[in-house]
């Protein structure tokens, strides 16, 4: 946990609704420091897992996902919406308020037996990440670690998580 | 220009619709070589160029965007579609193929005199980066430069941004 980083996250009272308070990333990544010690605290959870790939859904997730990639040396591999991926698809179910969203990865997206890390901005209920993880295994790759920049502890998200390692920054 | 970088790049003929040839830029990221030499490619354009930001467009924008960021040491400045940034925004408008959409920028994203560097992953028609320049400036930030990883040519997307230098990695 590096609480100095919770200082660049700023609240942001109902949005996107009456009674949510949400966290805004953006203050923290418009600053050049905290940014880079974002992604070197990542990093440094990352260190020694010999990461092939790491894998992220869009939007925010890209921008921590693609500036841990560079650093590891790994590839990188988009989970996409609907529609967005151009190649031959597989696909997972996540639920939302109410119903069920879909997010996809390229079938041809991850080697069997490569060693993969998911990362995402934030950890709340863990639908998505567990989606990911539904893909990640479809495809015969082996989940080295789920890292969040932000985890919201009262939602246990983690549940949904536990046959993986979880690593989050920043709590509340 | 680096045309090792090319074939990594995927052509799908009919996608998103009939007609249309998609260069598929997934198939460059999973490969960590190839990754990290786009990367590095863009960095080097961007040397000596002193950026305060680095500013790129949701979704895939925010992959090479995030992680040149990084690289450089600067912030990073999403730019986002309607109802996804919390707090006052800025906006401008682009053309669609029927109609037009929005772009939208926090309004306290970038200061005033700083030295922006606009990153896309492909310069098409040049209209979502047209966008995020009319809103760089609507800050009174400084555009040090316009990157992209591909440019169609064809497409005559640098005529909407000769106000600004403007460099590709991948010339199609």
């Amino acid at each position: 946990m590096d609480t100095s980083l919770k200082k660049y996250i700023r609240h942001i009272p109902d949005f996107p609704k009456q009674g949510i308070l949400f966290y805004d990333i953006t203050t923290l990544l418009k600053n050049k420091a905290a940014f880079k010690k974002a992604i070197d605290g990542l990093a440094k959870i990352a260190k020694g897992k010999k990461i092939d790939y790491v894998v992220s859904v869009e939007s925010r997730g890209f921008i921590f996902g693609a500036a841990l990639a560079y650093k590891l040396g790994a590839g990188f591999i988009p989970v996409r919406k609907k529609g967005k991926l151009p190649a031959e698809t597989i696909s997972a179910d996540y639920a939302l308020e109410y119903g069920t969203d879909s997010l996809y990865m390229h079938k041809d997206a991850l080697k069997t037996s490569s060693r993969v890390l998911i990362v995402d901005d934030l950890l709340a209920t863990g639908g998505t990440a567990a989606a990911v993880c539904s893909m990640a295994r479809q495809l015969k790759s082996r989940i080295a670690g789920i890292i969040f920049l932000i985890e919201l502890c009262g939602l246990k998200g983690r549940e949904k998580l536990k046959d993986y390692p979880v690593y989050s920054l920043i709590q509340y």
